[in-house]
C-alpha cells in the first residue's frame, strides 16, 4: 500500500515537518488524543513537525468534508475507538485527505494553510492522552532471543519451553493502569524472597525493570466465536505504538508460577501517545524472521505465503537512560540499547490471528505488546534484567553511576524510527517515565 | 451492618417474594441491567421475587425523591458503573429506600403498589445483561482445595507452589469475552499435544470444563499508586455473582507456561446478571477458613483482627447439568457438585487487597473471580477436572451417560443460596450456558 502518501518529494506548508530529523514528516500522520489546555475534553489529532492538526477544529472548518460522515463523526470524537472501529480503510481516507491538506502544493493545502492558527495547536499547549479506551490489553513475549535470555535466568534448567516455537505466547494484561508517555510511574511495593521456598518480605521493588516493546491497537474486531484468518488479520490491525512494560523482578519471580506475571506488571505500562498507522509503515517492511534450521514451520493457521512476503517491520528501537545525577549535572540521556523489531519471532498478525484463533473477541482500541524487543547481540537487549544480566553485569554510565536495575528518579524513553532509502524517515516520538519513590 | 432490610418478618406487595422458595425475597434486592423488549436502552432492575423493578421509571415516577440527586442519576443510568462509582454507602441508601418501596406496611409501598404496573417488569419481557461495563477482569486461585488437586495433575512433583500460602495468587483474565447467563458458549479450537513436548495439533478441544466461582464487582477503587488497606477493602466491593470460567484443559496445559492461562480461559466466562450486594450477605457471614496448623500466618497487609472477625459468607454452590439427552427426554438437569464459599483459603478483602498492594489502580465495575470453589471432599469439587479426575473417574448421570469433560449441547447451570436460621435465605438466580460445536 505505497501510494502518494510516501512520495518523498512532498512539502508541506507545516515547516517542521520538512526537517530530516522530525518523527512526523507528512509521510508518517500519527493518530492521537490531545487536550488544550483551555478545555476538558479531548480531540484527536494528526501530528506534523512539532505541530497538531486538530481534527474537531478541521471538522468544524469543513476541512473533511470530502470524508464520509462517519468518518467525520469519529475524527470529531474524544478517542480513536470509532475511527478504530470503522477499520482500516477509512484510516486510510482519512491519511490521504489530510496529506493533501497538509502539503504546499494542493488546492486543499492552500486552503488549510490559509486556516492555519484555527487548525493546528503547538505542542507546548496541549497534553497527550493514551489515545484509546482500551479495553483489553495482552502482552506477548514474541522475541526468541528474549524468551531465552530471560528463561535460563528463571529456569537454568529449561529455558525455552516446548511451546515456544509453535504460538505466540501472551497473555492478560492490565487496562487500568495504562499511562500515556510524560507519566511518573511509582515504584511499586510487594512480596520478596530471599529464597526460592520464601518466606516473603514485603519490601519496595528492589529490581525494578523497563520492558522495551511494540503495542499495536486492534481496528475492527471480531464477534465473540469467531476467528480472524491470518490472511486478514492486519486489516484488524489499526497502528503501533512503543510500550514499556514496567516490571519488578523480584516480585516477579516469587508471584509468577503457575498462573504468570500479576502485581510485577500491572502498576503501570507507559504507552507512546502517537499512533503510527501500518500505512504509514508499509514502506519499511522486512522479511520475515528467519527460523533458524530445525525449528518447526508454523501451523496452518499461522503460516501464510502472504504473510511471510509481507513480513515484519523495519523499527529501529532504542532505550535512553537520564538518571537523576545527570539532570542535576545539566547532562542529556544516554542510549543504553539498540534493537530492530525485525528480530522478531512471531509477526503481529501472527499475534493477532491466534488471540481469535479460539473464538476471543477481540474490539476496537484493544492493545497488543509484542513483548519485549530483544536481539542476539548484547547492545540489542530490550530490558536491564537481559543488559546488566540480573545483576552480574551492571551498566557502567557517562557518569561513572551504574545500573543493575532502576534507581528512584531514573527518566526511561523508548524511542523507535524507521529509515529506508528513498523515503522519508518516520519515528514514533518519545514514551517516557521516571520512577518515583515508593509510597512511605 | 444487619438492619431493618433483614428483618424476616417484613411482607411484600409483590407476592412471589414472600415465597419461601424464591431467591429474591425483600432480603435480598440484587442489583442489574435489564433491556425491555420494546427498547434498545438498557436499564438498572432490581429483582424482587418474579419481578423486576425498573429503576428509570421508578426514578421518573418521583419514587426515589428520598434519594440524593447523583445517587438517582446513577439509578437511571445503563450500567451499574456509575452507582459503582459512588461506593457502598449510597447503594445502602438504594437498599434502604427500595426495600421500605416495596413492602406492605410503609406509606411508600403503598404509593409504589399503586403504580405497581408502571415500576414493575415480568422477566418473561426483558433480557438481563452484564451488569456494569467491565474494565479489567481478574482471576484469582484462592481454593487451597482446587489449587492441590489441579497442582496435583499438572505438577505431579509439585501440586502447591511455594506462594500459594502467602499471598491470594491471581492472574488478569479476559473482559471482552464475559457474557451473561443464558449466552451460548462455542468450543473453541487450539492447540492440543500428545505429549508433554509436542508436536500440537489444532483441534476442537476436547476436554471441556465449567469452574464455578464467585465473582465480585469493585465499588469505589483506587488512584494508580496508591494501596487499599484491608480494613477498609468490603467498603470497595459492591456485590457478588455466579461466575462461571469456561475451561479448555487441553489447551491449558499446552499453553499455560511461562505466563498463565490464555485462550484455554479467553474464548468465554459467564456470569449471573444479578448482582448480590455485601448488605444482602452480611447475616450468612462465616468465620474465615481455619488455616491448618503449620500454615503461615498471612503477612500484616493481608491480616487484621476486623477481617477475621468479618470471615467469609456462608454461599452454598451448586452445578446442575442438563444433557441433550435430557433435555429431549424432558428429564430436569441434575446437580453434580454442591460445596461452600467458606471453603476457601483467602477472602475477598484479602484479594481485592492484595490486587492493589502495589499500586494497581482499581476501578468501579472491576470483576474479581474468586477461583473454582471447591472443598476437601469430592461431592463439593468445582470443576469437572476434579470430579472425574482427569477424565480417571468419569461421573455418570442419571440418564446412563457418562462425563469426563462436557459435550456439546450440554447445559451447565451454577446456583448459589445463602440459608441462616432467623433470616429469609437468599439467592443469585441461575448462571446458566449450553456448549455449542466448535466452528467447521
Amino acid at each position: 500500500m505505497i501510494d502518494e502518501t510516501h512520495d518523498p518529494s512532498a512539502i508541506s506548508w507545516v515547516e517542521s515537518a520538512n526537517d530530516a530529523e522530525t518523527d512526523f514528516p507528512l509521510a508518517n500522520l500519527p493518530f492521537g488524543i490531545f487536550r488544550h489546555d483551555f478545555e476538558e475534553r479531548p480531540r484527536v489529532g494528526i501530528a506534523i513537525g512539532d505541530r497538531v492538526l486538530d481534527c474537531l477544529s478541521a471538522v468544524q472548518g469543513g476541512l473533511f468534508s470530502g470524508l464520509d460522515p462517519a468518518v467525520r463523526d469519529a475524527m470529531a470524537s474524544w478517542t480513536l475507538n470509532p475511527l478504530m472501529a470503522l477499520g482500516r480503510h477509512d484510516a486510510r481516507d482519512v491519511r490521504r485527505v489530510v496529506h493533501r491538506l497538509l502539503r504546499t502544493d494542493t488546492p486543499e493545502g492552500n486552503r488549510a494553510h490559509a486556516v492555519a492558527a484555527d487548525i493546528l495547536a503547538s505542542t507546548d499547549s496541549i497534553g497527550m492522552r493514551v489515545p484509546a479506551e482500551i479495553g483489553d490489553y495482552t502482552d506477548f513475549y514474541a522475541s526468541v532471543f528474549h524468551a531465552t535470555n530471560v528463561g535460563s535466568m528463571f529456569r537454568p534448567d529449561n529455558p525455552l519451553l516446548p511451546n515456544y516455537k509453535w504460538m505466540p505466547v501472551g497473555y492478560h494484561g492490565r487496562s487500568s493502569s495504562i499511562v500515556a508517555s510524560g507519566t511518573a510511574v511509582r515504584r511499586p511495593r510487594g512480596q520478596t524472597v530471599a529464597s526460592p521456598e520464601g518466606p516473603p518480605v514485603v519490601t519496595p521493588s528492589s529490581r525494578m525493570d523497563y520492558e522495551l516493546e511494540i503495542g499495536a491497537y486492534v481496528a475492527r474486531g471480531n464477534r465473540q466465536g469467531d476467528v480472524i484468518a491470518l490472511s486478514h488479520a492486519e486489516e484488524h490491525l489499526f497502528g503501533l505504538c512503543l510500550l514499556n512494560d514496567w516490571s519488578a523482578r523480584d516480585l516477579q519471580q516469587w508471584e509468577y508460577q503457575p498462573l504468570g506475571p500479576f502485581l510485577a506488571k500491572n502498576f503501570a505500562t507507559t504507552v507512546s501517545p502517537w499512533v503510527v498507522t501500518l500505512d504509514a509503515l508499509e514502506p519499511f517492511r522486512v522479511p520475515a524472521f528467519a527460523r533458524p534450521a530445525g525449528d518447526p514451520a508454523p501451523l496452518p493457521y499461522l503460516d501464510d505465503a502472504a504473510d511471510r512476503t509481507r513480513g515484519g517491520f523495519g523499527i529501529t528501537l532504542e532505550v535512553w537512560l537520564r538518571t537523576a545525577a545527570m539532570r542535576a549535572a545539566g547532562l542529556p540521556a544516554e542510549c543504553l540499547s539498540r534493537g530492530s523489531f525485525a528480530s522478531m519471532y512471531w509477526t503481529l498478525a501472527q499475534m493477532l490471528t491466534h488471540h481469535a484463533s479460539g473464538g476471543c473477541n477481540l474490539r476496537p482500541g484493544d492493545l497488543m505488546g509484542s513483548g519485549t524487543v530483544s536481539g542476539p547481540e548484547r547492545g540489542t537487549r530490550g530490558c536491564l534484567l537481559e543488559l546488566a544480566w540480573r545483576g552480574q553485569s551492571p551498566v557502567t554510565l557517562s557518569t561513572g553511576e551504574t545500573r543493575a536495575f532502576l534507581h528512584d528518579g531514573d527518566e526511561v524513553t523508548l524511542r523507535g524510527r524507521c529509515e529506508r532509502d528513498g523515503y522519508r524517515g518516520i519515528g514514533f516520538g518519545p514514551c517516557s517515565g521516571e520512577l518515583m519513590p515508593p509510597l512511605a
